[in-house]
């Protein structure tokens, strides 16, 4: 099945397969596919295998968040194609990934999975009004916002408990080029790249996502693993951190925006392509400037670059002849 | 006199009593009602009222900042209907409580009291244009933006003097839960809520706010007490400390989104309500997590809260058909 | 040649002088010209005399970032119109000279200045997309977060070198007035203020940049001039440090504001001269605010309030009757 997802983030779904009963399952698998823009529900079942393999509890968290925001915009009314194409899932399945990524799992922070994910629906529904005249896509911005209001707010709220993962709060300072990038680094990190997509560190996830990939769209996995791989090179040749690098943390922003530009908001062309290219590496530096603009508030950075890079150059391809809209 | 503030933010004011002689002050007393969204000057008489029971000098700068922006838009040719609105009132009200509030009351203050609320009536102007296209209302973003301003420059003009009450700039760090929640924390806590609406920590202010609301409209009334009790309760329940919550400082971002979604913007049904609690709730984590935003430079979060969910609840349920707009 | 500049920020360049050879250094002329808002190639061949004057090094960095930025634009087929007037030169001008001023001078970071210069062309497409809707002029914005984007990212990339020039990060404090303010203070800030438009601190290139405008349009020049005095006033009454003063910082702004909308954006008139000097004041406490709340950061607030007050300005005079906006 192609993809179906617009340039506007409108997705008309025809022949969707399964009867009623079928629906919020597809639905919700289709909600796991949408992380990387992919608007089919097998491709979905792969991702949700890849995150199942490295960690069961982000395995649960992704399809609870995935239930918990599809259904809060099924009882709110939201538009039903919409929500058959799994837009108001991938949000959902991404806040409740990083909320256990980040907070300690006890019963008030599966309540806040479920507040959150119900919140990042409201958040996609307000966006997508927010964004209809520019025919903008509203990608993943109503998770990293998300994510940030709960994470922010575990400096007033007591009750709500913070892991070590999350960063402390300091001032940036100049960087030094730490430790050496070898052979490993590098196919390490850009799997771990394609992996971190989903909160995850580990090669075996992101083969399996490359592999989910495949199944919604062959150029979406290779512009997913060219991506990966030019963010990983952009920041050894600037000289980031090593442990950075290998832990995929230059590559998941690069691959998510080499598949929406080569692959989905533009029509394939060498031009295309090149823009892409240019725009993957473009989201390292960025992707390295936000995580320092969030350094005095102790917060990471998550998709707050690919969602950026990505609706500065949709917007900016419309000013360029070299670069057209992919066909509705 | 019912309200007449429309879901975009322009109101037509049919019947306004009074004539050219006593125009402007009706518009200032409207100026200081519209802070609670009541287009009504006896609302906004009972508002200057309980302002005063608590200070006199916070009395005089609500008045001169109605009067002050009021005037600067007067002058600059705005549309009479907004004037006679108290549509360039409100952010000119609270700016100059909040100027007398952190900023040391000297000559220079005062001169930046006025300059300050002629800027909020730039800034509604330039608002009221900016979101023109989705009908969406201003709010208090003026009074919040010009506000920040001159709290940021007393970092860098020497005879711009801070009050200790402003916080001191710090890195956000993990909250623990402090003090003790009791019956008195409960009804102080609410009716203080409704009294920080301007910057009073006064139940008897908070008390005549209640009882202007209810000239105003009666479900007002009851919407902010309700809306103050729910972000109290959300602050208690996730652990937020008991001198906050005693002060009202979890409740009036949450009264007045209550206000706002369950009384003005959406058509009453039970749906509407039960979507103004959902957001009177998200209301309270993220006014937790912009105060800790805001912590590295220590700036107070106002009422930016109250703002960003009326707006993105506003645009959200367009696209929820259980919800419907307010006639215009 | 008159100023051709719309309040769209869409040029319509009737009668360009010079055959197609001659068409590409007139461009990118016009680019330099651009950053005072003259789309004139003569004004553009001052203001780059301007910068040799006082160094040839920021000279060659001009000439390279209108060079890489406009050719950019060329490659990737943007219209003609906007390249022949400029309009993708003065944001890469400007992001040429601040790499260099704020990072060492090594082969990395000329690459770096033409892949900023190169970035700063697709987020000038993505803007002037953007704010199509609200005919709203891009000004300095790309070059601006161009310029943040690469200085956060040092942060992180340990090859990416600053210079001592940019601002060590700190949490903002109470300032105290400092030095003393003479009438040096007050011709050289004046001069400087004009200058530091291309981060130039050189009274005699303030005069060079003063005399380009005079050629492009005699009432600009009197504007610059009128603007930069006024920032200095504000700051001196405010109680700025004096060498900030005498430096130009309060300067730079409040010129462009004044040349903005005393001379480009609003027809000329009593009630458009009142507005812009109110803008230009208030543009010094918006620079004194910006830059205080990027000091947790360590960054440089560049000419964020100018882009920020022109913008509220220009839309908020839409609903003031006694200005009108300039024909177009």
């Amino acid at each position: 099945m192609a993809m179906k997802l617009t340039p506007s983030g409108f997705v008309v779904t025809e022949g969707v397969r399964g009867g009623a009963l079928l629906a919020f399952p597809d639905s919700v698998l289709r909600g796991i596919g949408q992380v990387l823009l992919q608007d089919n529900s097998y491709a979905g079942l792969l991702f949700l295998l890849g995150i199942f393999v490295n960690s069961p509890l982000f395995g649960m968290a992704a399809l609870l968040g995935a239930v918990a925001s599809t259904a809060t915009a099924m009882l709110l009314g939201a538009r039903r194609e919409l929500l058959r194409a799994g837009m108001f899932g991938f949000n959902g399945v991404l806040v409740a990934i990083a909320l256990l990524y980040f907070l300690t799992p006890n019963p008030l922070t599966w309540g806040c999975v479920v507040l959150a994910a119900a919140a990042s629906s409201v958040l996609m529904a307000a966006l997508l009004e927010l964004f209809r005249g520019w025919r903008l896509p509203v990608l993943t911005a109503p998770f990293v916002l998300t994510a940030l209001c709960f994470f922010l707010a575990t400096a007033r709220f007591g009750r709500l408990q913070s892991t070590q993962l999350l960063p402390t709060a300091g001032l940036p300072s100049a960087a030094t080029v730490e430790g050496v990038v070898d052979a490993g680094t590098l196919w390490e990190g850009t799997l771990n790249g394609v992996a971190q997509i989903f909160f995850q560190q580990n090669p075996l996830s992101g083969g399996l996502f490359l592999l989910g990939l495949l199944l919604g769209s062959r150029p979406a996995c290779l512009l997913a693993l060219g991506g990966a791989l030019a963010g990983l090179l952009v920041g050894w040749g600037m000289g980031a951190a090593e442990p950075a690098l290998r832990a995929g943390g230059y590559g998941f922003n690069s691959a998510l925006v080499a598949v929406a530009l080569g692959g989905v908001f533009f029509a394939r062309s060498g031009a295309a392509m090149a823009y892409a290219g240019l725009a993957a590496m473009l989201a390292a530096f960025v992707h390295a400037a936000l995580s320092a603009a969030l350094e005095p508030l102790g917060m990471p950075a998550m998709t707050s670059s690919f969602v950026l890079v990505t609706w500065l150059c949709v917007l900016a391809g419309r000013g360029f002849a070299r670069l057209r809209a992919a066909p509705g």
